[in-house]
């Protein structure tokens, strides 16, 4: 009835032997534990296993210091691999980027910026999120990075669409479109309208449940919405004779499905996006940095770009141009190449066309985000919001509050969070046009304080990021090029969140470095 | 159209001319900025107040070191009144008490426990989540305490009912419930049951909703719901070839409903319940820890229990029996009572009976928890919960995963906090008992790793709590008695969480101290 034992079992991901685990337990008289998560099954690289083979760990250069480089270094290091890393950029990370006070922000339009944050204060311009059956969080506890909650959903956030006269609280909008379907459907449910799908006992329950999902009357009223204090209060509950006051003026059902913020409720319902969310404390960037400690800072050449990949008969050759400008070589048994495709497409190489044709197909998507720190967190002070993310149909798609720092002096919000073409539009403004046109859509929401008590921003378009050229790709379909850049080119490997079906997670880049690393391994086990 | 401008600004509390307000900054091309929150105004008294009127502080004496109580003196104190507060307990807080490894936990009925939780493990035996409304979030800000998030709900945690072969996520609980409503409200509309009370163009727009809120199929389909992704996934999106396995076996209409699952799900909309909610970080007792600190520890009397009030023509006498047993007067020219109704209802007085009677009008509710400390994380290793509430019809009622200490060693979760006949059938147990029963309750859900990882409990039965009895009240109706202990009796004014319409919530107790505060001052600034 409802949800059966197999369901459960298999939501936490016991398998084969389920079954039998749990006939046994129960004979015990014990319910059955969840011993394992819904995750692949992955055994990093040890040492014994060349002890046992007699082989031995081979040297790999891995191109990228993204998460997917990192990690294909971090596992591959564990087996005593002699890894090198190779980034163009002067730091590790990739688009796990965390921008703090002093970092700079340079485009290839040749614009500079320096943020010029308070201690503290930082931009996760990358990604900023991890969903908790994601294999990043099992990297963060095995790396030592603390976590804390990333407010991807907040009831007292907005709403706000330029049809709407005033951006509405999410869960005032909640309240109403519930309220009015739960009445629409109540009433459905008892005129005996869909009697051929539900029982009389059916009926008697979803109207029960609708009764509380909806917050609606009775039926001597017509199971009328008519408000709740879900909506909120314009004056709080308080001592003595204050009950509250309610907010007032529920808007008609016909204004609710106009304004269009029902299309909003789903966000939280994603597999990828429901509460509970989480962040690295102090910054994104501490995944990326506990990975290079792991694997030695010395193993990681930065400012080190690729410009030549060349497999040969028994491993590699990878060209590049050091800090100083200079031409190098590097010599490797196998390389695993973790950069963005459309760099790679631009790189030379002797992986034949197909691998180059591969290399060019997927589309490359655009985003960008602009920090906006302020002298106080009004927000907080004025709008009781703590965390969360106001969603608009503006052209900044998003406005986040800060999951850190909460009722501290200064805070920064992300004024944007957008794609496509509303990304490709402010790319297209100088830094700060960008900030003027964020400050000015902002305004709509939050008034006057959103430009007047801004300390300073910096944006960044991911198009626009020298050698990484986009904020993620997507396939034309996962047959051809992506199946073939699954498969290793003579002892070239390709991994990155673009081989994953997590593309612009970072669980994607990890999962993909983890497959790698398991085939590259079992094929050094398997030669002499 | 939808959400009017009024509502806004009803919502975020601009008040009086909010309407010329807008009207001013729309003619200046601004939108309303939102300068206020939906709180009751509160000025605290100041010393200049005495100055401008040549009157004096007063000497008042708060009996109760709770949180109403320490607000009472924090508040009284910025205008220099000379306060001193009598605490029955060794420590500040009242209900507001985290327990840590070495505390005592005596009930009444003898029995003693000695928390044994390692370094930073902690239970909130009492108040544990705020609402970012509540001005329980302004003194944090104002005492400097810190914040992090409370996670009041999580999809990865889940929802168990004894009719049901196994747990079920509410993720999953939630995908079924809403695409089983929108799969029949979507017919329902379709067939134009429902055209009395939809327009065309509400029709149009509802299915529109429909389809996104419940992920259900087409018109061709029938609306059909047939799960969604948003279930969660037996096997995870992974990389290369692993699109992801999600999670199978939907369960019918009928299935769904009659397991009763969605009854869980208006919690989460609740004004008080709806998330984000935040803590403390560390334990809920920084609130009163702050608020003794800027008191004075000598202010405040501990293990000094009131035992007579007596109202004086010209101040007020209190009676107490001191650390040593020895029995003290003090003599004052106010008195705040700030302990719970029914524990002054059984002290010595001469308040009158209606006094007398109004207090012992309440009834008192009981509530329970037991904190399990855990060897290990096995919510987060093994079934991805990072902190979240799973909801039963268990006599536990509801177990809590921490919110705080991601990723580390051990963990305390709440293995029951469950009220009233619940929560008296554990009060009734011995401690070892109480922990026996909450473990083979659990092992339901969790299977054996709930009973063989456990380290050590200890478990609070509120109505045992000396001085406190009770874990809060509530009143046939707030006429009568309730309206009466609003109004000081004499020079003896109450306050409380029980004399605002937050019972049980730390902000009913700070409102309730402002108010009194406030009625205080202005008798104090009004007689010569």
């Amino acid at each position: 009835m409802g949800y059966s034992r197999r369901d459960f079992l298999s939501a936490v991901g016991v398998s084969g032997g389920a079954g039998a685990l749990f006939a046994t337990m129960g004979a015990l008289g014990l319910a059955p534990s969840a011993e394992a998560a819904a995750k692949g099954t992955f055994d990093p690289p040890q040492p014994s296993d060349f002890s046992l083979t007699r082989r031995s760990a081979k040297k790999v250069v891995i191109l990228g210091a993204g998460v997917a480089g990192l990690a294909t270094a971090y596992e591959l290091g564990k087996a005593g691999y002699d890894c090198t890393i190779l980034e163009a950029l002067d730091r590790v990370g990739g688009r796990n980027w965390t921008i703090r006070g002093g970092d700079r922000v340079t485009e290839l339009d040749g614009s500079t910026q320096v943020a010029k944050f308070g201690d503290g204060v930082y931009l996760n311009a990358g990604p900023a999120r991890l969903a908790q059956w994601m294999v990043t969080m099992d990297y963060c506890r095995e790396l030592g990075v603390d976590l804390e909650v990333f407010t991807n959903s907040n009831a007292q956030a907005y709403i706000y669409h330029q049809s709407m006269p005033a951006p509405v609280r999410w869960r005032t909008a909640k309240a109403d479109m519930y309220g009015y379907i739960a009445e629409l459907l109540s009433r459905a449910t008892d005129t005996g309208a869909l009697d051929a799908a539900l029982t009389a006992q059916d009926k008697e329950r979803l109207i029960a449940f609708l009764s509380s999902f909806g917050a609606v009357g009775d039926k001597a009223s017509g199971f009328r919405y008519s408000g709740t204090s879900r909506r909120g209060y314009s004056l709080n509950p308080g001592a003595g004779d204050q009950p509250g006051t309610p907010l007032g003026s529920v808007p008609s059902l016909s204004e609710v499905l106009a304004c269009g913020v029902g299309q909003r409720l789903s966000f939280e319902f994603g597999y990828d996006q429901a509460m509970l969310m989480f962040q690295p404390v102090g910054g994104m960037d501490a995944i990326p940095t506990a990975f290079a400690g792991k694997i030695g800072r010395q193993r990681i050449r930065l400012r080190s770009k690729v410009t030549r990949i060349t497999d040969l008969r028994d491993g590699v050759e990878v060209e590049y141009q050091d800090r100083h400008g200079r031409t190098q070589k590097i010599r490797a048994d196998m390389c695993v190449a973790a950069m963005p495709p459309h760099v790679l497409a631009k790189t030379a190489h002797n992986l034949g066309t197909e691998v180059q044709a591969a290399l060019a197909t997927p589309s490359v998507a655009s985003a960008g985000k602009i920090g906006l720190e302020y002298r106080r967190r009004w927000w907080e002070t004025d709008e009781d919001i703590y965390g969360g993310i106001t969603a608009t149909d503006l052209d900044l798609a998003t406005i986040w509050y800060p999951s850190y720092g909460y009722g501290t002096a200064r805070g920064l919000v992300v004024g944007y969070y957008n794609f496509g073409a509303e990304a490709d539009a402010y790319a297209a403004l100088n830094p700060a046009d960008r900030r003027r046109r964020a400050i000015e859509q902002g305004m709509k929401i939050h008034g006057a304080k959103y430009r007047d008590d801004l300390l300073s921003s910096v944006s960044v378009a991911w198009k626009l990021q020298p050698h990484i050229e986009g904020a993620w790709v997507s396939w034309p379909s996962r047959q051809g090029a992506y199946q073939l850049l699954n498969e290793p080119a003579g002892h070239v490997y390709f991994a990155g969140d673009w081989l994953s079906y997590m593309i612009a997670w970072q669980s994607g880049a990890l999962e993909s470095a983890r497959k790698v690393v398991t085939a590259l391994h079992r094929r050094v086990l398997s030669t002499s």
